[in-house]
């Protein structure tokens, strides 16, 4: 069983990561953190009637509890002295909160090391996006032809979205360039063939009812390779979170994107 | 059994068409017309060995063996000729030349009320296609937020597609106005949101591999409605064909366009 | 403006319809109905602070603010009575309680046509489903191979879902019989070619993370045609019950099924 | 430039190789092989009217054109002694000819080994299916949840199909041990839930104008992954054997499986 301390444990992300660890049965939840909490035991809250588990206000009183893995989804500042902390007691962090600079960064990667302390600090935890990703740029040395079609809900404000973006550009580091489309196509109505990105094109779908989906579409002669991530629901990214916290305690220094864990 | 002569069978269209009346148990093949084919008997042809089935060189010599029905895959100089005389002799045309004029569609049209002959001129007989198209214009009835994706290999010269404006068009008669995506939705790269007819949105995909692909995705609060096309192969058109024949034999005069017969 | 009053405005669907009626901008909300609610107006109760709408605690006080249609969420005993008093009063209902028995729905329904006054009971109000019931329907004529895909979460209990076996029941009603697949097929494993409705086959994918969707999917000669329906919210049930409300106040009876409104 | 040499060059396979070899931009064909072929150039025969390269008869003539790659798309017995030929005479061998034993596979690799020559050895060219196993393999080390759905035309006899009982077996390797779906749950007609692969599900679809389709598709908390392959035509075996000819030149030895090169 790892010991897991989870701080932040009331805001959206830290409460259903809290809510993991209860439900993994490789992990124990063995304190929260929040130092404006005033009630001592979750089964004070009526969330959690039944959990019995220590609710401390500083980072120093987890200390008592012996954790492996420090979950954190709090504020940048504070992540950044929690993961701190958390390195030098020799304990684990799994850190989702984004917002820390890249001196920090630097800086809690080198003290990771010294101290042999694995670590885990990721902007995005959904392992299906981080796959479809991977598996794109994978594909893209084979196929150099390739289009997105990324659909999300009508009230998104970017088109294309980030991760279409991101997409394209693990993809352009490895296929060879190329103009897709036959030479003389033409547009009919402007913008049938979407966003130019490098040669490969990008669509963006706005439609009601939609959460967050993308499709990379790979062409080649007498084939088709597709690519899809659906995003539901925010707890997709706590199978990320879960698998974080079971290989950081095998690492033996921090790293930073769950693309490496994988 | 319904009798059947196939006009212009040696072309691609044609040759398709006469090996289908070949194979469907409800039709009989009772000749084939093709002026400058110098054979007599479509079993001298190496396509044919077995088939016992007479070659015409003139439409008068088609009566001899009283078709019900004259499948017509000539020029438009022809089939004009074509129709005109199998209506006047009470044999039901189905027609898949394109290129008759108005005028000409009018007069045939007068004619088979006329003679209480049925017929079908169609210039696509894709019944998947026509489906397609149909249940579009149903759902954008109900679903305003719609967004066409459609897909063709990458020779594809147009886009979008004729099919897709035409699809765009039929669900315009019946949607309600609307613009759709946020108001202030932004293209970070331009033709992300791809085309823009009243609203709805039109993606053009081009990729090596694909043929022609159709995709009308509706949305509407809490779920998605969607209706795809797929065409593999020049060969889809001969169900519309074999249900058209099945169906003029039952018309009291010509149509236009298979939408009106399904 | 069509004046709407929720009986059952407690529950997950009246809610959710209550919302739907405040948000749209051709109904006005006129009152809403519970018997056990002590507060007098929507603007005492958390949800809705700044709607100064009646609660009213008996059916008869409805009559007071006359409303055009009454959409009624609450459990069948009440929901026949309720039906009853609106047909009595003029008042077109929306009827989403299920559990009407045949015997009632008939003596509703004579006294709807007696009385001149619209309405409408429904099992099911998701249009999309719906629609994709149709469609498929439809599409069964001309192409009688056809294969159900369902895709559910991993915690329901049966397979094919009622959705599914609803589907090929009305396919089947116009479909042309057909074993599908070939004569001669073999199970490597067993079961890998689905359940066996009529020759059409169903398969049932059951995984975490999907929530309710259905594609039917037809196959002809070089073509597929394929129908798909998402549902991703219960909330996907409120476009239903929007367009019954507009129509009931057109209708002279009381119908049974949203099928027979679109 | 790679010179190349096709043996086997009259057959469907050989054909579209060599086809492939002419219109590769990198490539440079300067032979091919037949012993039963009368011509003794290409530009003689009708398909290439203007293509000025020798027909060879003997795989000892080839030697004289000096190829950097043999490839083999003849029938076993000879695949052996052309490989065989090859790696002692320092050419790449390229070989899709199935059907080599064990014990030959192992005597040319070692061959391959001591002489320090490159080659490739596959049953299966298409890249595209060759990915999508691969990164199905690689989820399925994060989402235990997978099921499979493989679309087929309507008479293909087999069901699962090959592929798919390959994909399944691939990802048993890596995959913790689940039975899928609600451990309750209940197949109202049998086989809906499919065929049963250590607790993965496979659904084979079976419909006419299909051609071979795969979907793998993996279910986590709140998200999906699909990844799909079509395969539209023979043809999309040649991205893996113009794949294999530019690899294999900077090769040491022989090796078995595309999946190997990518």
């Amino acid at each position: 069983m790892i010991k897991i301390v989870v701080a932040g444990f009331k805001g959206k992300m830290g409460a259903t990561a809290t809510k993991m660890v209860l439900d993994h049965e490789k992990f124990e939840l063995v304190g929260v953190l929040d130092p404006f909490e005033e009630k001592l035991n979750l089964n004070e809250l009526a969330e959690y009637p039944t959990v019995d588990v220590p609710i401390f206000k500083t980072k120093e009183e987890v200390l008592s509890v012996q954790p492996d893995v420090w979950i954190d989804f709090t504020i940048p500042k504070v992540a950044y002295e929690n993961t701190n902390f958390a390195i030098e007691n020799k304990i684990s962090p799994v850190v989702g909160t984004t917002g820390l600079t890249e001196a920090q960064l630097a800086e809690l990667t080198d003290r990771s090391k010294t101290l042999n302390v694995g670590g885990l600090i990721a902007p995005n935890f959904a392992v299906g996006a981080v796959l479809m990703m991977q598996f794109a740029q994978k594909a893209a040395e084979y196929f150099p032809d390739v289009e997105i079609i990324e659909l999300h809900h009508d009230n998104k404000l970017d088109a294309p979205s980030g991760t279409a973006i991101k997409t394209a550009e693990m993809m352009s580091e490895v296929r060879v360039k190329k103009i897709q489309g036959h030479p003389e196509e033409k547009e009919l109505i402007t913008g049938a063939r979407g966003a130019d990105f490098e040669g490969m094109r990008i669509h963006s779908v706005r439609l009601p009812g939609m959460i967050a989906h993308q499709q990379v579409q790979f062409g080649g002669v007498g084939e088709g390779l597709t690519i899809r991530h659906d995003s539901y629901d925010r707890s997709s990214f706590m199978t990320g979170v879960a698998l974080g916290c079971e290989k950081v305690v095998h690492l033996d220094k921090l790293v930073y994107g769950l693309e490496n864990l994988l």
